[in-house]
């Protein structure tokens, strides 16, 4: 990755420690490696607010450059940073909302003088929700690629089929684009293989995971998704996989059919659509989030469907998300949220109804916030594809 | 699943913390929930010394039970417990590797009046390194599914073919014969898909990921396994797929070669199987981790050919792993284990050598640990198979 586009990453994770008067992070998780480094180590990003940053590799062992040093263990840190000439930190901020508790505290207690500060993970995550251009053409060629695939899923279809052997050939499909399968979620609770695949009423399901549908699954060990089912005429089928091609979950959703479905899917399936029109048409820099899931929620209850938005047993209770290098990132269209979208922000908006007997119908796609509105960035075709 | 497997298990984790003189623990992460309760929730087992454990559930909505009960946040944990008629913690333990030290301040918190322990992984780990009968048969299973999928390997290769592309094809028939996709490692540095492929000298690429080969990847975002180059004449392919098919982490690895390989190819694969021969004749219980590794190096050594076991520009400095839920578990064949081996463990042993300009060779089971020896459960060719 070029260095001025990291330098802009880093710069704007600096900008935000200035207004806490926080003079050094240390990064050390996946994900905010690789947005800082262009590249995932195992090691630490010791990253100071008036100087360039180092890294400090474990591993691979091959790694070499003008500001990187080899390294066993975090003990070693005080003592490398002095030799690179690197000034103690003073309030020195850690990834409190991905490290775990020892690893945190172990990291910590290598600088005794510095007040330590669990709001990295907080303060990259505002840094990374705003996406650079170089971030924005990621998610645009993912977005193709996504495409690209759900365009096959029709000729992979084959009569008598249960859910599981569709979502194999559909995570076929994604792979041989070029997809990396890795599915990235923040937090310890939240697990997925490649993405989900509803048909009839297991989209129904309620998971503990707060997706926005859940469906039974395999086995007790990975609820959620399809369940085995055979698919049956009236079914429909949802298909939900995550889009990392580049690193960038591109998230996009397209409802099927085995054959034609009742009046009333196609009905609920319009409601989703005018959802996604009514908050794409309010999306723009400044508009707020909670008022973005207010205008979606008030054409759901306007169609009287307010049962059955986003599942029926269990109900989520956002109809969008931001994306980045994880699935879940900021903003998040949902109650209570004040958050203002800014330029740049990228988020994927899923209105979702289960109808009772035929499965889930709706629409998902990834939309990426400009100076007057949003750009749509998962162009496909939107309505319920008969297979 | 049924209670008195639970109750095993559980009654497994209560012996361990009685030798600390811990009288509760709270079990919130995916794979302990998952060892505990037989399945996954959002939400707080609480596992009192004396007394029946309790699940307070956040998702999925629709759980009930004798001792379950609904919970919206961590803090009504001491309330819910005296409604409950369970006296409060004086000792509390808590995940402390795997909570992120953020929600573990929390959740420590709602215990004022308790002395709080981060060594609930660790002892939670101990249990489960320790195969209960039941989980025995679950990987007995996942390896007839794992063996049945590498069967077809030859089947679906195709002259021309990328490492990539022949990776996708493997990856659909672990999911075809039922492999679940998901590949749980313990921690948060390692990143995988569903398992790596290897071909030619892409073996040799150090990643940063401590697995027993890396591998450049296809993205900077997820450097390990296949890079996308063409499969060549003379060629090795190893195939190291992650066989969670019932959540168990069943682990096997098989050589396949495009067209012959030198002589020197097969000669290093013979040390490789020599190796899992010393070891496995050594390995029962009382066996010393350390001991096992150092009966494997010596085979190696004698070879004249420890420059290129376990990688060549970096070379992992184990020979064998743990497996259970997740995929690094507790016992590690490695220099200064001193661990003994007990009945009922499981590991798996993976000996491998990377000769340039060929690839990787080598050999991976997963074995268990009887009260004599070891049962090898992945039966299946461990020659190198020409496609």
């Amino acid at each position: 990755m070029l260095l001025p586009e990291l330098k802009l990453r880093r710069d704007k994770i600096r900008a935000l420690m200035a207004r806490q008067g926080i003079d050094a992070a240390i990064i050390t998780c996946n994900v905010n490696l690789l947005y800082t480094c262009g590249r995932i180590v195992s090691g630490y990003l010791y990253l100071p607010l008036g100087q360039p940053a180092w890294l400090f590799v474990k591993r691979p062992n091959n790694l070499s450059g003008e500001h990187v040093r080899p390294l066993r263990k975090p003990e070693q840190l005080p003592e490398l940073l002095e030799e690179c000439g690197i000034p103690a930190p003073a309030r020195l901020m850690l990834e409190g909302d991905e490290l775990p508790f020892r690893e945190y505290t172990r990291l910590a207690a290598c600088f005794p003088g510095a007040e330590v500060l669990p709001c990295g993970t907080e303060l990259i995550r505002q840094a990374r929700s705003v996406k650079t251009e170089a971030e924005l053409e990621m998610f645009r060629r993912s977005a193709v690629a996504h495409a690209r695939a759900y365009a096959q899923i029709p000729s992979v279809y084959r009569e008598g089929m249960t859910d599981r052997e569709l979502s194999v050939e559909v995570e076929r499909l994604m792979r041989q684009e070029g997809c990396l399968g890795l599915f990235r979620v923040f937090g310890r609770s939240m697990e997925i293989f490649m993405g989900s695949l509803l048909a009839g009423d297991n989209a129904a399901q309620p998971s503990p995971y707060d997706f926005a549908l859940g469906g039974r699954g395999l086995d007790e060990s990975l609820p959620g998704g399809a369940d085995g089912s055979p698919l049956l005429k009236g079914q429909s089928v949802m298909v939900d996989m995550g889009g990392n091609f580049y690193g960038y979950m591109c998230d996009m959703t397209r409802v099927f059919s085995i054959g034609r479905l009742p009046q009333q899917a196609y009905d609920a399936h319009k409601v989703c659509l005018d959802v996604q029109e009514a908050v794409a048409q309010a999306a723009r820099p400044g508009a707020v989030c909670e008022d973005l899931y207010n205008a979606g929620m008030e054409v759901v209850r306007k169609a009287g469907m307010t049962d059955r938005f986003m599942g029926t047993v269990q109900q989520a209770r956002f109809i969008g998300h931001g994306v980045g290098l994880e699935i879940n990132e900021a903003p998040v269209l949902a109650p209570r949220i004040r958050q203002e979208l800014e330029p740049g922000m990228v988020f994927a908006l899923e209105p979702k109804i289960v109808v009772p007997g035929v499965g889930a119908v709706g629409i998902e796609n990834t939309w990426a916030v400009t100076s007057e509105g949003v750009e749509k960035l998962t162009l496909c075709p939107e309505d319920i594809v008969e297979m």
